[in-house]
């Protein structure tokens, strides 16, 4: 005979996720959920996976972390142009977690889910022998046919960036000893992206994606998927107060090092004016950083026309 | 300037993961994927996690955790009724992980894409400093109304399962060298489930879970989805020869154990011939082991009538 009351695994999903869970979730009490698109929409999809000590610190503040594993999703929904609907997610903790990092860690979730409308859909919690580990799935939804895709981008398009570029990678470094952040602005940035979602972009942009793994990288992607090169002038990457006060030594860090979290578009010419529209009404820099050529290289050049020396271009897991 | 050549993350995502890519993945190029249900179907999503070392050996071969990632999602596709539509993944590895790892887990995604219609529509590849460790969002579709819940048992309700109860977790002990298995069917039942699709449950029983953490504990499930109890008759649980073979010591282990991937389900009496014909339909054995009665315990009886004692109902994972 066993005891009626749930066991702990159960009750910990019931006290803390539950609560984040929203229509069609059927309160996590089935196998399943069940989801139908809004009528005339189809849906969009991604999922990204965050570990403790790779994509966070950990002992980040668990509320950031449940924010940044929503945002970062959130950040390519915004890339495709879509808007937020629902996530699934899988939490694998350690054994020693402690509920109060559980309790943080959904009340980050919950935050950002009044602020972006999205809700809690399904999901699995596990326990690991190894750094806690996060996966999310985020839908979206949007009018068939108006999504954003990385390939599209003509020569002659220029290259626009919502935002600033190089915080986040700052922050981390900020977070670890090794730059300045009096204010805690870089590691405010490193900790919390803003998707740069709801931006009016279709029909406007030729090209778009989320600026995650390093600019030149990603840069790079839209040239690989248009089959062109790019000139991307460094004095003109828009870099925050906070960045630029850390000094000119750190300019490769911020346009290699990745967790920006801006878009990054290929725009025509002529078009600006429409960019920059929407931008405006998304309340939302956007800043030309160059342009769009033919050829199959990312060009990074300072203010005198010379190549600017990377040791790599940007993020790669392996 | 740097080269036009992806970095070495994504090259690994071209040569393994791109291949099994389908429609609405945009081939695994842009940020996210797109999907529309089928034409008058609503979409059913469930995600799963899996820790190397806690949800799969470490010494698995590589083909096999694959397929057992997908299969214990599409189990719980199968406990809705649903029909399998989609997938996203998350693999977040090891950096000494070998080209030969990925390969071969590519290999067994591919067998069962095929055998199981479904395909890759998006994911995420990061490096781990601890075990392997995947993440799984399936996605299927039904007809709107028809899924299969786990609340609805009403008291009176016949308890049946599919297949063989016990096997998974006897095949993990046999790995680990603690019971006898001559054969390898138990391992062979540990490291490659057998998610029952395709049955016509909708309108035939009154409830339906899969048994994943232990059939007792999953009974459980059930009865407090209904607010009723329920008597399981340990004599009529199904078991393999080979779990039969070892031994009745491991009675509890099967009623308890984990990691079956069949359905328990409720069904109402003057149903049961209907269930056997839907069985039969889909080539999988059902045994009718006890029913759902007014309280709030799950009572096991053995054929004397008198109570079989149990450490634990099943698994939780804190």
């Amino acid at each position: 005979m066993t005891g009626a009351g749930p066991p702990a695994e159960f009750s910990l999903i019931a006290r803390h996720f539950r609560p984040l869970a929203g229509p069609g979730s059927l309160d996590l009490l089935d196998d399943g959920a069940l989801l139908a698109p809004p009528p005339g929409r189809e849906l969009v999809f991604t999922a990204d996976a965050m570990v403790a000590g790779v994509h966070f610190l950990p002992d980040d503040p668990a509320d950031t972390v449940g924010a940044k594993l929503l945002r970062v999703n959130l950040s390519d929904l915004a890339a495709m142009g879509a808007t937020p609907l629902a996530y699934l997610m899988t939490v694998s903790a350690p054994r020693d977690t402690g509920d109060a990092w559980f309790a943080a860690f959904a009340s980050g979730l919950a935050r950002d889910q009044a602020r972006f409308g999205i809700t809690l859909l399904g999901g699995d919690t596990t326990a690991t022998p190894g750094p806690m580990t996060l996966s999310l799935t985020a839908i979206g939804h949007i009018a068939p046919g108006a999504a954003l895709r990385r390939a599209g981008a003509m020569a002659g398009d220029e290259i626009w960036v919502t935002g600033t570029v190089g915080d986040g990678a700052l922050g981390l470094l900020a977070l670890q000893g090794n730059v300045a952040d009096a204010g805690g602005y870089l590691a405010g940035r490193y900790r919390l992206p803003q998707p740069r979602l709801g931006l009016a972009l279709h029909g406007v942009v030729s090209a778009c994606m989320d600026v995650s793994d390093g600019l030149v990288q990603d840069v790079g992607h839209l040239c690989r998927a248009a089959g062109l090169g790019a000139v991307v002038e460094a004095a003109l990457v828009p870099r925050s107060p906070a960045a630029l006060a850390a000094g000119p030594a750190w300019l490769a860090t911020c346009l290699t090092g990745g967790d920006d979290y801006e878009l990054v578009m290929a725009v025509p010419p002529g078009q600006a004016g429409l960019l920059m529209a929407a931008a405006s009404a998304g309340n939302c820099a956007v800043t030309r950083i160059g342009r769009f050529e033919a050829g199959s290289q990312v060009r990074v050049l300072d203010a005198s026309g010379a190549t600017v020396h990377l040791d790599r271009p940007g993020w790669s897991h392996f």
